[in-house]
C-alpha cells in the first residue's frame, strides 16, 4: 500500500483517468435512458403554424369592438376548421370560422373566441355536431387572444437540449415533436467484472463446505447496468497467477472500457491480481481513509483501466458507489457525476472510527424532514443490512461520535420512482 | 362530462379498478428492476460456517490468558488455512493456524488474532508468502473475537426480502449469496397506446401544413417502460369511428392489461373514441379539478381497462404521472404507488386558478433546503418548459396565489442517479 488518501482525493485521481467514450446514433425509440452526445438544435418552429388554443371561433378582433354580455355581436360562420386541415379561406368583415383546438387560423383571423363566450355553448359537451350559420359573441377579444403563435415555444435555431444529459421520456417526446428520428448518444461503456478467490463458486454450482457463492458479480453487474454501462461477466479466477492471467487476457479481446475486480476477501489473496496486472500494465494500491473498503487498487491492464474493489459484499457495493459509479457516469458522458446529498437527522447516536464512513440506514420523510435509523449491524460481510437500507449515511472523516439528532449527509439508494 | 372530482378522489377510483398482474419466474440475472411477487425465505445460514473476519491466526483464546504487548506468548503454527479450504485439523494446547479472511475456523479454535497483533506483521503488505512455524502473540483475545459465526447475518427460515418491492442490484446480490437462481416476479403489464387526431403524423412521415408529429406516443411509451410496463404502440387513429374501432379491435388481440389514449387535442375530437369505447364497454368522462388536464376518460373496452388522456403534450405527460403511473405501479405489484413529495421553497410568487395545479419547475438543494423556480410559460402545449424542468410543483386546490418564499410539495422528475 502506498498513501493514505481521503475519499475526495482518491475519487478525483480516479476521475482524471477517465474520458467520455465515443458517440453513436440511435433511433429515437431507443434513446430514453441514454446520454446525449451533442446539443440538439431545432430546425423547425414550435408551434409550426398559428393555431387555436381553444375550441371556439376564429375571428377578426376588430369586428368585436364594444361587444359585451349584453351587447352581443352576430358573426357569419363561413367555415368549420378541424385540426389537421389547412383552411383556404380568408375571413371578411364580421365573418368567423368555427375552429378546433390545435387547428390553424384562417387568413384574416387574429384571435379566437372560446365557445363558452358564444350562444353555441349549450352543454358541457361543448361542441355540438354540425354548426350554425350564425354565432352570437358575448365578449370582446384582443388580437392574439387564444392563439398559439408560430414559434411561441421553440424557434428554428434554438438549442432545445444540451449535450451530456440523460434523455427522459419527456425529452424523447420533444425530439419526436421536432421530427428528429435519430439522436447522437454516448455508447454504453463496456465494463468487465472479475471475481477472484478460491472460496468462490458460481451460482450454478451447489455450495460446498468452506465455499460461498459469488454474489458480487450479480450486485456489480446490476450497478453497472443501472448506471448506463454494459456488464460483461469475466468469471471467477482462483487465487493463482495462471488463472488470473487467463481471465484478463480473454477480457482484453472483448474490447472493454473498464475492468473491475472484486478481490478474494483478503489482502493477501489480492496479490495474485496485483502481480498479473503489474506484468502488463500498472497498478497502485491505495489506502483510502474510508469504511467500509479501505483498500482500493487502481491501474490499467494493457491500457484498459482497472479498478480493484474489496471482496466483502458490502465493501464492494460501497466501493462501486463511491469510486466506480462516478468514473462510469463520466465515461457515459454526464457532466455531473456526483450524487444528490440529502441532509438527514439521525434518530440514534452513532459511533465512528474517524474514517469517512458509509453506514446503511433507512431514511424517510417526516413532516418535510428526512430522518434516519441504521439497519442492524454494519459488518462489511452483512449484505442483509444493506438490503434493508434505502440510504447510505456519510459520516465525515475525523468524527468519532455523533449524538442522536445530529444532521448528516445521505445518499438515497432507492430511486425516486422508476424501475430498478 | 359528469362530476367534478378532486385529484385524490379520481386517483382512488381509478386505483380501485386495478389489481396486480400474475407472476412469473425469472432467472436471477434478469431480476433487477422487477417487483418480487412472493417473500423470499432463506434456506441457508449466512455465513454458512464460522469464519475469520481478519487475516491472522486462529487460536484457542484460553491459551492467551495474560498475554500483553510486553508479555507475548508463542504459539506453534500447525496449519495455513486459505479461504475456500475446509481445515481437517484440531488445534491443541498453544497451537495456532494461520488463517485468511473468510476461511473456516479449524476445530478447537474459538477466536482469531489479527496479524497486526503478532510478530508476523512486518509491512503494510501484511501477509508475507510462506509462514513461520512459530508466532508470538502480543494480545489477549476473547472467545468469538474476529470470528463471523455461522448464521450471524441470516438464519435458515428468515424472511430476507418482502414481496411487492423492487429488486435493486444489492437485493439481487443477496439472492445470489443465498444460492437462489430463480425468483418469482410480477410479469410486465402490457400497456397499449392509442393516439387519435386528424392532425397527427407518425414521426416517419414528413410534416405537412396544419399537421404535427405524434410526440405523445414517444413520451408515454417511455413513461410506461420506466415504470415497469411493456409499451405497445397501437398507432394513430384519425377522428372517425371506423379508424378508432379498427385500432381498438387489433389491440384486443394483443392481450393488453391497459389501453391509454391521448386524444386529439380537443374535447370534440375525443367523441369518436368515446362512442367506440361505449359500444363495446363503458366509459365515464370525469372532470378533474386539476391543471393541466382537466378531462379524464376512464372505462373499459371489451373488459380491458381504458384511460383517456388529453392530447396536449404536457397535459398527457402530467395525466400519466398523476393517474396512469399509480395504476401501472399497482398492476406491477408495488404496495406503495405514490411518489415521494419534497417540500420546496418557491423563489417567486405563483398565481394559480384554484385548481390543483402541476407546474413545471427546476428545483435544487441549497444548504439542505430545496428551492424552486418555474421554467417559462406553463401552456399545456409547451413541452420545452417540461423538458427544462426537473420537478412538478403541486399547488393545492383552492389556492389562487402564493407569495415568494412559500413552501409547496414537489415531485422530482429526475431520478436520484440511475439511468433514464
Amino acid at each position: 500500500m502506498s498513501q493514505l488518501l481521503s475519499v475526495a482525493e482518491a475519487r478525483l485521481r480516479l476521475l482524471n483517468a477517465f474520458s467520455p467514450v465515443e458517440s453513436e446514433q440511435v433511433q429515437l425509440a431507443h434513446a430514453a435512458g441514454r446520454v446525449l452526445a451533442e446539443e440538439i438544435v431545432s430546425k423547425v418552429d414550435l408551434p409550426s403554424f398559428n393555431n387555436s388554443s381553444m375550441d371556439g371561433y376564429a375571428v377578426r378582433s376588430g369586428d368585436l369592438d364594444g361587444t359585451g354580455p349584453r351587447d352581443p355581436i352576430e358573426l357569419l360562420v363561413v367555415a368549420d376548421i378541424p385540426a389537421g386541415i389547412v383552411p383556404s379561406l380568408r375571413l371578411g368583415f364580421r365573418q368567423a370560422a368555427r375552429i378546433m383546438t390545435g387547428a390553424p387560423l384562417p387568413e384574416g383571423a387574429d384571435a379566437v373566441v372560446p365557445i363558452e363566450d358564444t350562444n353555441q355553448y349549450r352543454s358541457e359537451k361543448q361542441i355540438e355536431s354540425g354548426f350554425s350559420e350564425r354565432v352570437s359573441v358575448y365578449r370582446q377579444v384582443n388580437a392574439g387572444d387564444y392563439v398559439r403563435p408560430k414559434g411561441e415555444d421553440v424557434c428554428s435555431g434554438d438549442v432545445v437540449l444540451q449535450a451530456n444529459r440523460w434523455l427522459r421520456p419527456q425529452d424523447v417526446g420533444l425530439l419526436a415533436m421536432l421530427g428528429i428520428m435519430q439522436v447522437p448518444v454516448f455508447r454504453r461503456p463496456r465494463v468487465g467484472m472479475l471475481s477472484t478467490g478460491d472460496e468462490l463458486l458460481p451460482l450454478e454450482r451447489p455450495l460446498q463446505p468452506g465455499k460461498i457463492h459469488d454474489s458480487n458479480a450479480y450486485t456489480l453487474a446490476n450497478q453497472v447496468i443501472r448506471d448506463g454501462g454494459e456488464a460483461i461477466y469475466l468469471g471467477i479466477a482462483p487465487d493463482n497467477e495462471e488463472s488470473v492471467t487467463e481471465v484478463l487476457e480473454q477480457a482484453i479481446s472483448s474490447q472493454l472500457d473498464l475492468i473491475i475486480s472484486s478481490a478474494g476477501v483478503s489482502v493477501g489473496a489480492f496479490d495474485f491480481v496485483r502481480t498479473v496486472v503489474e506484468k502488463h500494465g500498472d497498478i497502485d494500491f491505495w489506502r483510502v481513509n474510508m469504511r467500509p473498503g479501505k483498500p482500493l487498487a487502481f491501474g490499467n491492464y494493457r491500457r484498459v483501466p482497472f479498478i480493484g474493489l474489496p471482496g466483502n459484499p458490502v465493501s464492494a457495493f460501497v466501493g462501486y458507489e463511491v469510486f466506480v459509479r462516478p468514473a462510469l457516469l463520466h465515461m457515459v458522458g454526464l457532466n455531473e457525476t456526483s450524487r444528490f446529498q440529502l441532509k438527514v437527522n439521525i434518530l440514534e447516536a452513532i459511533e465512528s472510527d474517524g474514517r469517512e464512513s458509509y453506514l446503511r440506514a433507512v431514511i424517510k420523510l417526516q413532516e418535510g424532514n428526512w430522518i434516519a435509523r441504521l439497519t442492524g449491524h454494519q459488518g462489511s460481510g452483512n449484505l442483509l443490512s444493506l438490503v434493508q437500507a434505502n440510504a447510505l449515511l456519510i459520516i465525515p472523516s475525523g468524527v468519532k461520535s455523533l449524538p442522536s439528532g445530529a444532521v448528516v449527509d445521505a445518499w438515497l439508494l432507492d430511486q425516486f420512482g422508476g424501475s430498478g
